[in-house]
């Protein structure tokens, strides 16, 4: 075993696979990071071929990065936290994979962010990105909230402030309410003028092509738009709730984390901002944490 | 000519194209009819190729109902609204199509629906179905209003309700909000319990499948579900605003026709309620007055 890999030879690969992008990070006993990798979306339900070959790919990126030979992913105990693995069916599909690793221990992205935040330690998160879901995990007991899926769920993500906002930008050009300064802003955002346009231009978009427009909200809100506002703060009050649901298992700590968590934040209620810690760690670096902990255990069970 | 077609020997062809279904009657000049005929999709959003094909079967399906030949398609005089071509690009690929009829007139599915609930004269019709949409036409002015799309438009339709229901039950079984009539009801109605496979269920469902339990949400607010009769308020209220815009032009009819119309409009506000008069025919019937007007249009300007 190569002696540059931590004191006692092991390899952890951390991935965080969502459904756009999957990150990976090999670390060695210490911790300390020797490569990282970034390769395509890795949501099994996005095709298990698609998914394993994006995890496949960023985990030899990782080794290419630390000068290590691709022989050498059989050495890696992984930890992967995937999107759509809280789906039975997904978690046993990908359980079934043939994987070339020394060991593969898997969990969804919403818990290795919440293991990230918290240092490998218990705590609670709340994911306000392209969709919105929580997580406690507290004392071996795992509540999961929201997370359903676009445009049923999601309420408060990015993804719902677009939709929210094209809307009532919609009703406003209908003459059914009034025009806002959103209503503007977004025709110059997308660039499309009718309301013929802008429907069309939404026909089928994908919820990251409604959270790209999120932010117009939160600005449209601070330049005083009342209609903005509202939705802002319905928003807000979907997260506050998550919040609430999670808080009744104690986490001893609470981080708020994705694309619209800084701007949502001033809007939450008191007692929830109050409670609120940073982050401490990313995603991938929770995914070690899992694997290290697995890895223990199942030394533990058969040693 | 075939003396049977009428005295004239003028035959009318009215097209009713959804996305869905497409429906054509066969008429005589003396508005006699003389055959039908249902096909499949005639809403170019799904394909040019796939929304002629259903147009022509559809009339190929009516000129054998009328024992007339095939080789009568030319003698035809068509009427087709068709969902989809309020958008310019695709009304334009329509009128390039080398139809094999004798005339084209082509307009939205909405406008005919207009024009069928009032014998062809001016009026105002609101579509609840699958989607929901408004249109009055008076003077040679036509109003449209909404119309725009799921899930960003389209509120107060079938799908509408679906998705307000679906979000509640979710919500409720996450715990964010009490269980009500309606979370035992939908989880029976789809054959799912839990969260997971509920959401699951409904990952990328189209608009008709989320309309397909429209229904159940004014069942439960019959059986006294305060959620459900409050997202029946909400999506009345969202019909009541598209009304009063129409109204607004003072058309001498105002009918409601769709799947959910007839279990919405208790909800509707008491003046709206007031002026709802009954469609007196099938939008297939207002293509054929739209084909009727616009080729006698055609041969006053070139006689």
């Amino acid at each position: 075993m190569n002696k540059t890999d931590g004191s006692d030879g092991v390899l952890y690969l951390g991935i965080d696979g969502g459904g756009s992008k999957c990150r990976a990070v090999l670390v060695n006993g210490y911790n300390n990071v020797l490569g990282e990798g970034v390769s395509g979306p890795a949501n099994p339900l996005r095709g298990m071929d698609v998914a394993t070959a994006s995890v496949l790919d960023a985990a030899q990126q990782a080794l290419e990065q630390a000068s290590l030979p691709q022989s050498a992913l059989s050495q890696l105990i992984v930890g992967a936290g995937l999107a759509g693995v809280n789906l039975p069916y997904y978690y046993r599909q990908f359980m079934q994979w043939q994987h070339p690793f020394a060991a593969l221990h898997l969990t969804t992205d919403l818990h290795i962010a919440c293991l990230g935040a918290h240092g490998g330690e218990d705590g609670a998160v709340i994911i306000c990105g392209t969709g919105s879901c929580g997580l406690a995990s507290v004392n071996g007991q795992l509540l999961e909230i929201g997370g359903h899926g676009f445009p049923f769920g999601d309420n408060g993500s990015g993804a719902w402030f677009g939709l929210q906002m094209l809307h009532h930008v919609l009703r406003s050009l209908d003459g059914l309410a009034p025009a806002t300064i959103m209503t503007a802003a977004l025709q110059q955002a997308v660039g499309q003028q009718s309301t013929l346009d802008l429907a069309a231009y939404f026909m089928n978009a994908s919820p990251t092509t409604y959270a790209k427009y999120a932010p117009l909200v939160f600005r449209c809100a601070v330049a005083g738009d009342i209609t903005a506002r509202q939705i802002v703060e319905q928003g807000a009050a979907y997260i506050n709730e998550i919040a609430q649901r999670l808080l009744q298992l104690q986490p001893s700590r609470l981080s708020l984390i994705g694309g619209v968590s800084e701007q949502l934040q001033p809007y939450l209620s008191d007692d929830i901002r109050a409670v609120i810690r940073p982050a401490l760690q990313l995603p991938e670096f929770g995914a070690v944490s899992f694997a290290r902990v697995h890895q223990s255990e199942k030394k533990s069970i058969k040693p």
